[in-house]
């Protein structure tokens, strides 16, 4: 039998929760906030990494590796930075346990106690910052184009699976350049590697833009970010990157010599996407049968599944099977042959269902008669008989198809639920009724921004990069030079 | 010109430290013991660790993702392994920071103490198998085979960078198994994916045996392990797989239904190996004129210098060299142009013998004119003219050579470093005149082991799997059933 999932409609919370749970991907771990990324769940996350990390490459980046510590003192030198990040870290103060003299398992030893406490990075600009400044002397040494691969920790209070957790892995770039508008062109290509990857790889429409400054990362001058919309009209932010002018190389002391010979401080950015975006792709796609994964990002894209009374049967099925199976893996494409002897077609199905694989492939003694295959679709849930001598170049064909029709869904979703509102009566009878981005006209004070989220917890998503139509600003009806995104949020 | 490095023989541990220095692999950083990975080290360690998880998938494991953080209860629960760890952990104490009121920057919040402290995991054996107990109930939810890439921390008082480093990454396997045999041959099969890894990959011979009884793993029954020679006649111990027995699932009250009804504790196994492989890397081939690194660990096998006196000369160099380096990349093989025009092709050939580029190819007007390129192999240091028209084949096969004359010289160097001793004096004098494995007849005892150890520092690193020929021991002269492996560690 399959395993249940609350329908989104009833309980949209509990229907992500189990679809994490129920479709292997994570689960809560004994530490609090903490999860554990089940083998299933890190099959996807090493498909979102590996093609992220080609991204990467292809633009000039290359990876390194900072300590996990960061020495408490490094905190107190970016000012914006320290207060962003210092209600939610975790403190390394001790370095030595030792037996509890009342015999009571094992205590902290008070004598080994840190000159220094640690901070375990929250994120990483001043330990990379610190190590900059013994890296730079001349613009010869510039651009550093560096990224991590790391867990980070942040102390939060209410955690959700993947959308949330104490501690995350995440990728973090740190680039460092002579020059402000090489700074900033680094700042958008990033923002735009992230959208491209949303889109053709997770199969999720993302708008581009910059935050407002209530919105900005600790310490940078711009944040660019992509957001998506969730199918419970949501907003999620999906990835930042930000222009993080000279303030960490002014807290570090990181100067170069220009070519014309002055000394100048560095330009940084800082940019990263994390294990959130399991979070997004669980809740941008999927059902009330489960998880639906685009296939560019399934760790196997078709099942096999044998039809058969007795063993004479499967013998022949498995055959044609495996024959089918060699061919489709020939042309790159990952399966798997699922000939447990001990489970119903059925259960099979419902399990498969859960877990999301693109593709389906049911073969009994009929099939073999007809030389057909019957494929099912995830994403639809349809099927068709498909004869076996093509079969190959359908399922090529249908993959490319499901992978796009995954993201057409998701954009038609999005845009049925992108509204443009001139009152601000108008703005929270959308955001009650339905939610989704709503586009308004705000006076770009933090004034007006902190009373809309007060009153209707909806924040400004984003500040589009393209947006000329000028008005007037929905609350104040002071002068707007352009509609802003605004959404409730993950 | 060329960065100076110390030579081998004047002071080994100051040339290997030059050598991960100055060939960009790492640095020390502002963290009391803890290591930056460099770009170009963390180049070899993504290759490092590619290949090894291709070989874990091959024999059937999976990636997975455990906490960082381990309540300090779990440490209780295993008797020896709290005692293997507890001297050497970082501890979390406290989750907040907040402004100094005597505005000195910031302070640890006193208020934010954790109930229970957490360990910075020095290894993830406690918080898996209190993970595995939800995950496992019959003999069909077994065999689990997971691995994990990660970092860890263990308050390390000497550190070298790689060898031994506060925090460091590394791959831990836990695998949980319905029988002891299932799980001893896990064990055995794991030692010889690390056996076959290090010679096949890092061009390093090694020998596999187990451990005594005072050398294994806190919670293990029986520790296997590779150790490598390194130039100076130290053992390097390059990867560990532990048979654990019952002790975890007994500890963590991990039980399952067998086949026949029953219920039993479940068999573990753990197995690692950490970027002190690095270490044995650098150690293991390199010279005074820096790292010699296998063709298969390299980042970029093939270097091209183009050698001329002006812009013409250059221009028609060029031409050649993107069409040989287009040639040589269409058969697989990693390369790069170096057309720096502000340096001299000395300073670069220099470069590329510190950094261990195993190929460097030079072309001038010269080789122009006769068809040739002149080709330098980094582990000999010799040069050869190569026909153009030949240069790609003769570059694939040359690349093999490297890969296999590199092995054979360190195999040649552990042969002559390797001697059989009867007596302790003699023992002692091959010890102190030039170290290396040392094969002698042990009785057995802790005491003898603890004895050898003070006195001369050698250690047991391991016991032959096949050792047959019986002896007295050379301490003792009590019966000993095979020789032992002795020898001076890092």
């Amino acid at each position: 039998m399959a395993k249940e999932i609350t329908s989104k409609e009833d309980n949209y919370s509990q229907w992500y929760n189990d679809i994490v749970v129920k479709a292997g991907l994570a689960d809560y771990s004994a530490v609090r906030g903490c999860m554990v990324i089940k083998p299933y769940g890190f099959a996807i996350w090493e498909k979102i990494q590996r093609q992220l990390d080609n991204m990467f490459k292809a633009t000039g980046h290359q990876n390194a590796y900072f300590p996990l510590f960061i020495p408490k003192s490094f905190f107190s030198k970016e000012a914006s930075h320290v207060e962003g990040f210092a209600k939610e870290c975790a403190i390394v103060t001790h370095y030595r346990l030792k037996n509890d003299p009342n015999g009571k398992g094992v205590i902290v030893d008070p004598e080994a106690k840190l000159e220094e406490e640690l901070i375990v990075r929250p994120t990483s600009e001043t330990i990379i910052w610190n190590t900059y400044r013994n890296w730079i002397q001349s613009y010869r040494d510039l651009p550093i184009l560096i990224n991590q691969w790391a867990n980070v920790v942040r102390w939060e209070m209410r955690t959700r699976l993947f959308l949330r957790t104490t501690e995350f892995l995440w990728q973090e770039g740190h680039t460092a350049h002579a020059t402000k508008e090489e700074a900033i062109d680094e700042t958008l290509k990033m923002v735009h590697v992230y959208a491209d990857f949303a889109e053709k790889w997770m199969g999720i429409p993302v708008l581009i833009g910059t935050k407002s400054e209530g919105e900005r990362f600790a310490g940078a001058l711009d944040t660019y970010c992509i957001e998506a919309l969730m199918q419970d009209g949501k907003a999620l932010q999906a990835g930042t990157s930000h222009f993080l002018g000279q303030n960490f190389a002014k807290a570090f002391d990181v100067k170069f010599a220009t070519k014309d010979g002055d000394m100048d401080y560095v330009w940084a950015t800082s940019w990263g996407v994390s294990t959130r975006l399991m979070g997004a792709l669980v809740m941008a796609h999927s059902d009330d049968k489960g998880l639906v994964l685009p296939p560019k990002l399934a760790p196997t894209q078709v099942v096999f599944v044998p039809i058969y009374r007795n063993d004479e049967e499967l013998e022949k099925v498995s055959e044609k099977v495996l024959e089918l199976k060699l061919k489709l893996e020939s042309k790159g494409i990952t399966t798997h042959y699922d000939d447990r002897d001990t489970l119903k077609p059925g259960f099979k199905f419902a399990e498969y269902e859960m877990k999301g694989y693109p593709i389906r492939i049911a073969i009994g003694p009929k099939d073999l008669e007809k030389n057909t295959a019957e494929v099912a679709r995830r994403d639809t849930l349809t099927k068709e008989f498909v004869n076996q001598d093509i079969l190959v170049d359908y399922i090529i064909e249908l993959l490319d198809k499901i992978q796009s029709n995954i993201f057409q869904k998701a954009l038609k979703f999005r845009e049925k639920n992108t509204i443009a509102v001139d009152s601000y009566k108008e703005f929270k009878k959308v955001l009650d009724d339905k939610g989704g981005f709503i586009l308004a006209h705000w006076d770009g004070t933090k004034e007006t921004e902190e009373r809309i989220k007060e009153e209707t917890k909806a924040t400004i998503r984003l500040i589009p990069l393209t947006g000329e139509e000028v008005g007037l600003c929905m609350i104040t009806g002071k002068a707007s030079k352009q509609r802003v995104v605004f959404a409730r949020a993950y």
